[in-house]
């Protein structure tokens, strides 16, 4: 199964001509619309919501990802992950390193392969797509890997105290796992503070507050209504664990 | 064919999170996305939606249904609906009032089994996606259900009198059907008042006018223009027809 | 492969009401999505855009198109156009000019057949889907066809000085092939000039600039930001080429 993790969105080209490469190259292969809207510009955010989702993925999964603000410059390469089964092809922009310092074993190849036709801005469509379908396909990249230390991949703490996403329906996902927060917990962000629900019927319609959402991200919701429109949550901002 | 008719929306991971479960446990069914954007928190707009849209769809199909603001709470049970050789799984808070309503037959069965890991807040993915696999694949429900009797399935009206879906042109949608109503009736929406038209060749540039859609529902529009923006349509305003 | 270019949406009905029509009769012919917001009411702007993508799609390939304001209408006729080996489906309203202008051969049916089920509004789903899915499946049009001289398809300009897209990020693209400009061209939209870069990377962050794009249009884009906001950019903006 080849799955993508991009700021493309759906609508414009970018996606579907990324597919047409995937369904030329590994015909048959399922691909699955993950993310369009990951973070745009932040692969910090990215990789702690990437992160977030993996685990449900078989091993052999092959997942494309881009979240690329530095494409066509020389500062970052392009990139294989093979962590715990999974492969992640993207830029070396640390938008794998949370999947690598959860992991349990970590190996890393930089891509030196280059297409005939390589655009400035577009290497999801030519240098990524391709390369991620050969290995749906099976082919192994080459060599054996660099094989990465998981607990030192990167100095980025281990769940990140920000806003990493929000949804169409106005949940603001953290970069907390629940698992590390108490149910006395509460989040502050700004002036604003939420206590711990179980769920969205445990409150009052309109109450704001903190859940475990359905990949065990401490997210802010309100009730019935849109927690980013109440409380103007962004993307970057901030958050205060209050014990 | 499975059809995916929910509020998750493509761009985020909820629909991409179904698919998976999907594709896994009924490989090589194509699934469509008909709507993403159905009237979140709103069952009884969704309801008069859908039906709206099943009949163009063959005996057989899987319909996978998503408007679920109870989701986690026990105030609702998680059923399959059989109507004329169709079939539909979802949450039983109304959303299939209006498609039993308009069957000639219609079986239900609530849903007892519960997967290995179900989350409080995304049955779709958890409870039924693998239930509407099954069915894809040909696994009927156990036991012969309970029989409806579609002229007393609900206390709902007919029809609703209401906006139940603006699309992306900026079109509102009603959930009446243009069969019930007269050519020389008119729709008024606050002080509004909209007079039929064929289609929007048949109105002046920037005239609003009602016609019906191609699923059969009678439309508010504007020729070359967005009705949501000239008349601040929104889900839920009430219409009254003037005959 | 079927390609869907369209100002359908993809989260409301309209697309994936094409698609059931599509895979129910061309199983198993892939469907990618390549533009579902096209540039709505607007087809003189969508063919510079289409004109810009088709070039890397094989020989063989089915576009389906729709920008159809006229649609229910006499004065356009529905067309099939085969352009170099590809095949156009949809409105004869302009929308195919650009695509036969910079073809070889090109040849052109009107589409004569209706369907049992005709809607006024909805062309897509009840004709060009199903003519599509027949091309798809490798059934010609009736005849030879209506051979076309590209030189003298249309009056209209070889390029196009106008914003024709915005994507999610922000950029604007324009009907303008890069490679009719020098790098010291400046382009002038209302009082806002212009000059080119390579790529993101080579302007400071907040500078705007025009670049050639992954599909060689000119685009105007801010590095790390929104050209559509800075620039309050819209299409249709008139563009003034300054060398």
């Amino acid at each position: 199964m080849l799955v993508l993790f991009t700021d493309f969105g759906l609508s414009g080209p970018y996606t579907g001509q990324v597919k047409v490469v995937l369904y030329r190259d590994a015909p048959g292969v399922p691909v699955v619309d993950l993310f369009a809207d990951a973070p745009a510009f932040r692969p910090q955010a990215a990789a702690y919501l990437l992160a977030a989702y993996v685990t449900e993925f078989p091993p052999g999964t092959v997942f494309l990802c881009v979240v690329d603000p530095g494409v066509g410059t020389e500062t970052r390469q392009p990139v294989v992950i093979e962590a715990d089964g999974r492969w992640f092809i993207g830029p070396d922009n640390g938008l794998f390193n949370v999947v690598v310092a959860r992991a349990q074993t970590a190996r890393r190849w930089v891509i030196t392969w280059r297409p005939e036709r390589l655009s400035r801005t577009f290497h999801g469509r030519d240098l990524f797509a391709p390369f991620a379908a050969r290995l749906a396909r099976g082919e192994l990249p080459e060599g054996a890997g660099e094989v990465l230390n998981p607990s030192t991949a990167s100095d980025w703490p281990d769940d990140l105290p920000e806003i990493i996403y929000t949804d169409h329906y106005g949940n603001g996902m953290t970069g907390l796992r629940a698992t590390i927060l108490s149910q006395g917990a509460r989040l502050k962000i700004r002036e604003h503070r939420f206590s711990w629900a179980e769920t969205f019927g445990a409150v009052k319609p309109g109450e704001g507050f903190w859940y475990e959402n359905s990949n065990g991200l401490a997210e802010i919701s309100v009730n019935g209504d849109s927690a980013v429109d109440a409380y103007g949550l962004l993307i970057g901002d901030r958050i205060e664990i209050q014990d």
